[in-house]
């Protein structure tokens, strides 16, 4: 295993002190316990958004703290829940009279941990649950994956708290956000956890896992690899199949990369994405390529689709000041 | 192998096809010759920014096109110098009145290629060459390599341009940023160039290599790996030695990833070449962690310093519209 650390026990201290050093103008870090939160607090009266989940993930979820997006975010260790203390401290932290709304990836752990923090918080909170993964059936037994379309839900959902919208039309806004959003991965390579020090699963030289998680959870199915259309056909048509748009329907589409995969090759996934869904009628009214839900190095992509209307985009649009999503500001 | 493509032929134009459909708000795409440009003239009088080279390091250059950065960028395939026809034609297209400066990087055929368009060329134009890879000896056959300190020059130039500069004033201030700018990089694995369909390079499982270059060159020393903190001391002082930087020193630290290291292991390696430069009382003013000069699926990084002073810092504040770098608007 080739890493840039010091030791394995202080990588993720040490990791999120460079990055509050980096973008010590939009957050500040807390040690003990861990949790990342707005430099400027939001104004009063104004819903906290909250989430969190294991580390590895980067930029999610610490580089959406910010103006417009998360007041906190709590990271465990590396794909690990973060636990219910730092929750708890978080919301004490960011809770502003307004009430925490916590946004939650659909883990075990993670929803676990989020819930224990809730019942120990004495301000009104809701819940908002993501599990946009369609790779697996949603009578799956604990219930589909939350994977890169959280980001979406964190942003739309952020700008609505921004504009003064209250708990309950928060909560609500978020839950349509996060049934209206679709997403399904593949992996060409596995990552590599620091403190296993070897690949999480194995890949022939010519097979690719299909429907994998952001953790390298198996999915679907190990098959051979595919050209890159194929791979856009069975991604895009999962998608296409859970929301069933109908032609008009404005979408956001996120291309997003897992770690390893250049941005060259993502840019290609795109194009192709974006055909699959200009053929079926689909406008893709906005668009978003890069590194945003990662799985520490792990080759692949995940396609994301989001229902728009002209609300959610004028929310997706909105000013956002984060280390990992900036416009309008 | 393995990656998205469908064919190795298609693979640059399919990728350039999505990134132009993905940020079709910013940028169009020439096809024939191949080159980016803004979607929104500049106005005009203002000098025409034009930069290039080799595919592969994305989102290095066209992801900068845009407002109040670069007018055009020309990518030739993989690894591989654009020809002086893609730069004659983005000039052409984006000229307009204020003449056309160059932005290079010190490569045998970026530099040949340019300069052969810049014969061709009728209106005023001007090259600022970016030469600040520190792991070759300034007296190297061919000079320096102009790595991930580029995009700094293409930034403030950008702004400058934008705000009314000419093209002596573009031409004087891109070659006192390349000059107060050093970078150095290591890596941890090679890429794997498309084409070739292998590693550039072997490493053994426990080896890095020290000052590499952006396609995988060999640098200065393969050697073992080392902790994050003596990596970060040997680029950071081979830095330090060649700006030797006062203390009180205001300056930008850019932490570059080579493409398939995560952001955790680089917000590690920020706080560690933080602190390196802190303690020699250097002030950095502003922060970049991301990846922004890639060398495909490379593991590795590289740290750069450019010393500023207040304008240089205005003027990487001002506002900037591009693909891959964006704010104040």
């Amino acid at each position: 295993m080739k890493k840039f650390i010091n030791t394995i026990d202080t990588l993720l201290d040490d990791s999120l002190a460079g990055f509050a050093k980096a973008h010590a103008d939009i957050v500040k870090l807390n040690r003990q316990p861990h949790f990342v939160s707005r430099l400027n607090p939001a104004r009063s009266g104004k819903v906290a958004l909250i989430s969190g989940g294991g580390s590895g993930h980067e930029p999610l979820h610490t580089g959406f703290v910010g103006m417009g997006m998360l007041d906190a975010a709590c990271p465990g260790q590396i794909f690990t829940s973060p636990t219910p203390d730092q929750m708890l401290a978080a919301a004490q932290e960011v809770e502003n009279g307004g009430g925490v709304l916590f946004i939650v990836k659909n883990y075990a752990g993670d929803v676990m941990n989020f819930e224990i923090a809730a019942e120990m918080l004495e301000c009104p909170h809701e819940t908002v649950l993501v599990s946009d993964d369609v790779a697996l059936p949603k009578t799956h037994s604990i219930g589909r994956r939350g994977v890169a379309g959280t980001l979406i839900v964190e942003k739309i959902v952020g700008a609505a708290a921004e504009s003064g919208k209250d708990l309950a039309a928060c909560k609500a806004l978020g839950e349509r956000i996060a049934q209206s959003t679709a997403s399904m991965g593949v992996a060409l390579s596995s990552c590599t956890v620091p403190a296993l020090g070897k690949p999480t699963f194995e890949l022939k030289d010519d097979e690719m896992e299909m429907g994998v998680g952001i953790h390298g959870e198996r999915g679907r199915e190990t098959m051979n690899l595919l050209s890159a259309t194929e791979i856009v056909d069975r991604l895009a048509s999962a998608i296409d199949e859970e929301l069933q748009p109908k032609s008009g329907q404005a979408a956001l589409l996120h291309i997003n990369g897992s770690g390893a995969t250049p941005l060259l090759e993502l840019h290609l996934i795109y194009g192709l994405a974006h055909q699959f869904w200009e053929k079926k009628g689909i406008n893709i009214a906005r668009s978003l390529v890069g590194n945003y839900t990662t799985s520490l190095d792990m080759a692949g992509c995940s396609l994301t689709l989001s229902l728009m209307d002209e609300e959610l985009i004028r929310l997706w649009d909105a000013p956002v000041h984060t280390a990992a999503l900036r416009w309008g500001c």
